[in-house]
């Protein structure tokens, strides 16, 4: 589980639920940030406006996204790199097809990449054929995963024009009321200042949406998405090592070189 | 069709329609929201900017691609290695002008992008040439089709700008017109909040026209473009393959490399 | 004539000249709309932010280039594929020079950049001296062309913040004076009223200079210098291909690449 | 240690402080620029959506990363130049081994990326091989190092944004509350003019968090990274140059090439 | 001496200086303009935190980058093109050591670039040591001397956000003050206007400077280094050609090619 995502939802709810509570405490409580048509502007309106701009199933997958900011992926680049270096001793011996159907002592599965590398070499093709797969593989993926990222970006963007679109609705209609003569018995002033609070509520909405959740979550998928790059460098870099049948040591100091001094692997066999 | 335009443009006018209509109750009804000079000065002013900033022939074009964002290709990606695939056999034996008259079993129609190719190894055209040709027609294609997009987020770029200077105009004539004095049985104040209304309208229709209408339109030309990108790709390394008589199973994988694991081609046969 | 960009100007002035005509119709006309000091303001200090931000000849053909927006150039890509294609057999025959002293049959006059190519080729340089050469030519001329148009952006990023800083200037003023006790016989509110009308007008300046002005007519600069890019483009390819002699047939097939398919030179005889 | 940022640190609290003591000194004393639930609104929720947007490890180290501003980092690239230079004469007689025990004369301790060069070169690996290694170093190491950079940047861009939310909460309850008639005995329009001050500060809490803190240090650590690239640069430089035992005197020009002509190495022995 | 940046500073000082005198004669003088602690907090503000982004030494060499923007380099890109084919003939001849010694006819000295070519050469480097040579003392020449540049584009940052600082400041403080009961015999509206006078005094001050002084200098230091690496491009083609031996017509011509056809060295002799 990702720890930090769980932290800042709960951390941030936490400090503005506080905050509106002590606020709004002298008046009226906090039902004066509550605003159903507000609510369908921003989100609604930021929504439709997604719609156009990207296919439905791009829509409809960064949606399905959303849960994604909350989970790992249960292994590390150390893995990776470990996998790699145990192979090369098969890879020596010509023995890569035996990998596909175990999996590493140091990992519950052997991941789809390597298991690919494995495959393609044991199937005889060529260094170059390899080679161009993966690298189009990789190119291919990172534009079609940025996809959902973008989407809930465009949200994010779209989401403070809808909040300030929904408070001129606001200030027009309170204005154009204002200049028809008042009902009997209502304060005017009370009734202007009342539909600006409405009117703020947008404004707020839109803020909120943005800055607190379309905008970080977008953010996140675009890290993964970055994360996953180096991982597919490790890929390349790997097959072309057991292609090559390097010997396991050197395997380890190439593809350490991808890796934080802390996070290498050292096999300490 | 595309289903998600349509959702999002009639999502967005209900949702705005609604909350217009709902806001506008107790306010003499939604007509406070229309005024028609404001529409010209936003519309009318972003058109001519951008016909200032772009030739007359992008503009049109520009206004030609609406109706684009509702359509859809027709085809997927996978149709087209299907269809690379299922001519690789015909590529080993130099048969491929046979391609020409042709259609593919799973498709109503051949590519131009395909038929492209097949033309040019059968006229044998090197394959430099074939490489140089095909890089230079998805090169120019994208710079001239992203044209029109960039025409239509001009226009979502400067209709807020002349929403604020109508907004601006409106304010001026209100402040001018309130030095003046008022004319006899007139409530100064109740003229001035229904100026300020006005003027704020032409800020509304700004941002309406910019983020419901014209960035949302300009992102999906933007976003269609890309995609013919990955399509451009697959037709070079397509022609590159059945340049070289690649056997089809390599031609399968080589092709299935861009496309997402659901999305690839498998050859059932 | 560049039709757009006269349509855009007068549209545009059109548009906003009703408006204001009209909305100022109850308000002592559009004289509230002039304001000599904030044109001063506005024009004159984005033209001398500008000066110190680009040297002086660069902000010189900035305003030189204003014109070329009215402009064509009086050929299309199309016309340069053909006079390649023509000059084709030339080369086969080595008989190049004869080209410089001839213009194509088809347009009024032949352009540098193809006498430029017959003359190198004529002239006996190496096929890398004429590549090298073309590539810095272009290179150059485009970061040179460019620097007008960045002139011109420059202008219209400077023009609203000069309207906000002289909108500031007539607030800090109008306040200044308010504390001040009112001169008899004047209505304070009234003249308030009317600082504020005369503060905006800065700002309105800055917006519209921007907007309807310097960015658009920066931006068809930058298109245009785009455009040089493609048309490069094809010299460059058209002398090589020349050089090495290339069939007449070929040549069109390589060129036309560059363009759209509807404005592709078809060799009829 | 990092003079400037001392300075700046202190010339800014300085100037802030002063000026906030004299404007406050006829108010009622700087306790007016206090408030507790905007700090926790800003800071909180800049940090809430941070640890959304980045892994909870890239917020720690963001942490953990602010005392480096004021360190420096104890040696110049002149010194490397300097050592590289030296180690060339080692180099040519096949003994950079030795160097692995050694520290340099003019500096206090070998650096690690010399130390790797001469390990590297020792152990016989292949002049490609370290050329990637060093190269796949580098990459890995300034994408994974600026990604703290990058975090506080984020809490840079959402502390201005969280103070406009709380800012808003703040203006709603206000007008919320003003809605509702007043108790007695208190002044509404006091109210008012209190509670709008209060919703300002959480503004100015953002924009002093933002511009006088958070920004600052991420673009510090951002020029570290790109000063890093400078001398990853001169390691690579140096390793080649050392495995091809190149002589001192051009080892010298080489890696000089790096740097300003007054910063240069020059040997006058 | 270069004219624009002087016209420019005289131009706007005068503009901005008249709009003053005029706009403030009649309420009471320029004297508004003026607020000491709103400057320090503008100016001193952005110095603190550019020295927290940036070493003190950029910041140091940024002020010291001023005077630069007066200054112009005193030769042409044509004077270096007319240098390097008067040495062609030499580095045909071998005799390019003299060149170190003398001086060009059009030139009062021999600029630093040449020179070092002529000593490259007749030193006997190989061609491929020279190219990386130049072409790393470019590339880390433009990275360094950027930084300047880099560090007054940041003043200009965060000019505006300190003179937003300083408004809220201004208006926290006001509004807090009004909430007290007034001192006798001071009119509480008078007070508020003319404290609202001084709080947009320091978003005055970040306009101005940001707009018209931090910004534009920035600018104009990234032109110069924009136009220093064209004159590095052609000493790195200079010094190929000369090491080639390769005829002075030929140079001249290569050379040209960097040029605007005006500006082009045309060998009348």
């Amino acid at each position: 589980m990702n720890l930090g995502a769980v932290i800042g939802l709960i951390l941030g709810l936490g400090i503005l639920g506080g905050a509106a509570a002590i606020g709004s405490a002298n008046t009226g409580g906090m039902s004066s940030l509550w605003d159903g048509i507000s609510l369908a502007i921003v989100v609604g309106g930021a929504i439709a406006a997604t719609c156009i701009a990207y296919p439905l199933e791009d829509v409809i997958s960064a949606f399905a996204g959303f849960p994604k900011v909350f989970g790992t992926q249960g292994f590390t680049l150390k893995d990776v790199v470990q996998d790699y270096v145990g192979l090369a001793e098969l890879a020596r011996k010509g023995e890569l097809a035996k990998a596909l159907d175990e999996k590493p002592d140091h990992m519950p599965f052997r991941l789809g990449g390597i298991k690919d590398t494995c495959r393609m070499i044991s199937d005889g093709m060529s260094k170059d054929d390899i080679r161009t797969i993966k690298e189009n593989m990789e190119q291919y993926r990172a534009l079609r995963e940025i996809k959902a990222a973008n989407a809930i970006a465009k949200l994010g963007e779209y989401a403070p024009s809808f909040g300030m679109i929904g408070t001129l609705f606001g200030l027009i209609f309170m204005l154009a009321g204002m200049a028809m003569p008042p009902a009997p018995g209502v304060d005017p002033t009370a009734a202007l200042i009342s539909n600006m609070a409405i009117a703020l509520i947008t404004t707020l909405y839109g803020a909120l949406f943005a800055f607190f959740f379309f905008l970080p979550f977008s953010e996140h998928l675009k890290y993964i998405n970055e994360d996953k790059k180096v991982e597919s460098a490790l890929h390349l870099e790997g097959a072309m090592l057991l292609y090559d049948k390097v010997h396991p040591i050197m395997v380890q100091e190439r593809l350490n070189a991808f890796l934080a001094r802390k996070d290498r692997f050292v096999d300490d066999a």
